[in-house]
């Protein structure tokens, strides 16, 4: 199997995926009892399109390395990309972020769309936008009930689903102190990481296919895995959110600068930097709303103290030590070729 | 058996409500990983202290027309209650209320302890409170997971939590709509509480409990008590919002009008009243922030529109009809007792 064997069929997997969301939207539109719900689920419906459908694939993926997925597997997956809508609504309400995806974020939409941005019913349009997303969180479970899964199978996805849930709910807390806490250091963040990300993106769909899929003995393994593949998928989404292309990544790459996020590029620069150094990065991060030119400076600081390169050395080990892990799972080759790829490409990407 | 006997078949239940009520969210405590998310998942569980319980009240008795509840039917029914802050939390942040059952909101309490009421970490404070609604969220289906039913009941449970959820999601909505809307009729209203109140509060809670016990053939009549009844209530909370004893209801009898809401009280003075008094009524529900003269002087409106009158009867005669309904169920008599107790209740009650 070639390294592009590899990303096919990951893509193949992500068809499929693609299909049963559509299909499972068009019909919450049909089943929508009026006007006012079904332009609001109409939104939602626009709204999930375009994403990488990273997490119903790990999901597939954990489910065919000890049994080939089937219709009902796919239909159940779509539970964790439907959450995705509720987690960014909401993040981008708390964050105040006007774009998702290159696109306005979801309150933004529902602003313009129902009030022409009306300053006074900019809390309104957010109230919705909440709403909708709450209504995300019910397709997902429901995604499971309505999958065909069998009850126990049904069961075992919605309590692993509930529970990843909970896990993102903590590190979100996390997040949001991470930006007034005095003392937020590099095994905080991580552990912020391991809780929003890698469990919600990898190591929960990983674990809830193999589980589904009547897996008991691998699941160590995937959990290893899946944490550091997630850790480093964040940490790589942070590089790319400073020193990636804006165009490619439909985000302004002074936005997490600009939310005051601390991350692990901040907090090694704020570790390694001299004093006036440390001073500067401080103010940029509390600024809300950096200049280019002090940008360039921070990125430049990020660069020189070492802080850069800390980062990517760190995103390479953690996908070598994850590839370590995969191989001790006693499971189906093919799939693991994919999923070594996968730890890969969180590398190597570029959005 | 006498009406003393309702209500006390209904507050033997609310007991053992509030016991397994407490002991999960102590667990919740202990699990708690860091401070951090303890200081949240502590607040939650003060928070959802002093609520009248009648969601799981009413699950329980719906179980106990058909079989006798145990131990995990208790559990499960919790779930519908742990959803309560979820919904009350986030419902606080869109209408920016301060006080909720005579003390802050939710996302007030976190301003206050976390940041002392600074004017810059509002927003932060209700993005805590945000997440915090979602961790009470996911605890509503971890209740029926732990609780103990077996697999099947526990299926069609969180099955019906999530379908009662999306249902509250669709009211919601309609409840929002109905601030902006032009056009916002009785009909529309009491579509409004049947989707919003009376399915999450009576309806969806009895037949829950009703399939957890096995039951198909009643669900209609169930269905219709728990709509009459669930309207009614809200219709009744809109009455005592306005024309009730402040220190008794803990909260600004005022509140309704200045969000703007337009209750059945509202409406009808607005079908009744002379042109003066209508254009009088939409000034004082577009304020935002009704002075005492006025808000007298709307009180009498309501009153001399019949309007006040017309509200009541409705109380009144849905509660009646609710007990016809249940009259016609094939179930336990002393239940059925209980649940024609809470109907008069609902027309009776000043809080």
């Amino acid at each position: 199997m070639t390294p592009g064997e590899g990303e096919s069929a990951f893509l193949s997997i992500k068809e499929e995926v693609e299909s049963e969301l559509q299909a499972f939207m068009r019909r919450k539109i049909e089943q929508a009892s009026d006007a006012t719900i079904r332009g609001i689920v109409e939104m939602l419906s626009s709204y999930s399109r375009g994403g990488k459908r990273i997490r119903p694939v790990m999901l597939i993926l954990g489910h065919d390395l000890f049994a080939r997925h089937n219709e009902a597997t796919v239909k159940a997956s779509i539970s964790i990309e439907l959450s995705q809508s509720y987690f960014l609504i909401q993040d981008d309400i708390m964050d105040q972020s006007e774009t998702r995806r290159g696109k306005p974020s979801f309150h933004m939409e529902v602003w313009n769309r129902l009030f022409h941005n009306d300053p006074e019913r900019k809390r309104l349009a957010e109230s919705i936008a909440l709403v909708a997303s709450d209504l995300a969180e019910s397709y997902s479970h429901e995604a499971i009930f309505a999958s065909g899964l069998d009850r126990d199978q049904a069961l075992i996805a919605d309590t692993e689903l509930t529970s990843i849930f909970e896990t993102t709910g903590h590190g979100q807390l996390i997040d949001i102190y991470s930006t007034f806490a005095e003392n937020f250091t590099e095994a905080d963040l991580i552990r912020l990481h391991t809780l929003k990300t890698a469990r919600y993106t990898v190591e929960g769909p990983l674990v809830m296919g193999a589980r589904i899929a009547g897996n008991a003995s691998e699941i160590q393994n995937l959990e290893s895995y899946g944490y550091l593949v997630g850790t480093a998928f964040q940490i790589q989404d942070d590089i790319l959110g400073m020193f990636g292309d804006e165009s490619v990544l439909g985000k302004s790459v002074k936005s997490d600068v600009n939310e005051g996020k601390k991350t692990l590029l901040i907090l090694k620069a704020l570790e390694q930097g001299s004093e006036s150094e440390r001073a500067f990065v401080r103010q940029c991060i509390s600024s809300g709303n950096i200049s280019d030119a002090d940008f360039e400076k921070l990125k430049r600081i990020v660069e020189s103290t070492g802080s850069l390169g800390y980062s990517r050395d760190l995103v390479l080990k953690m996908s070598s030590r994850a590839k370590d892990y995969l191989h001790s799972v006693n499971g189906d080759e093919k799939v693991k070729h994919t999923l070594a790829w996968a730890a890969d490409y969180i590398v190597s990407r570029n959005k």
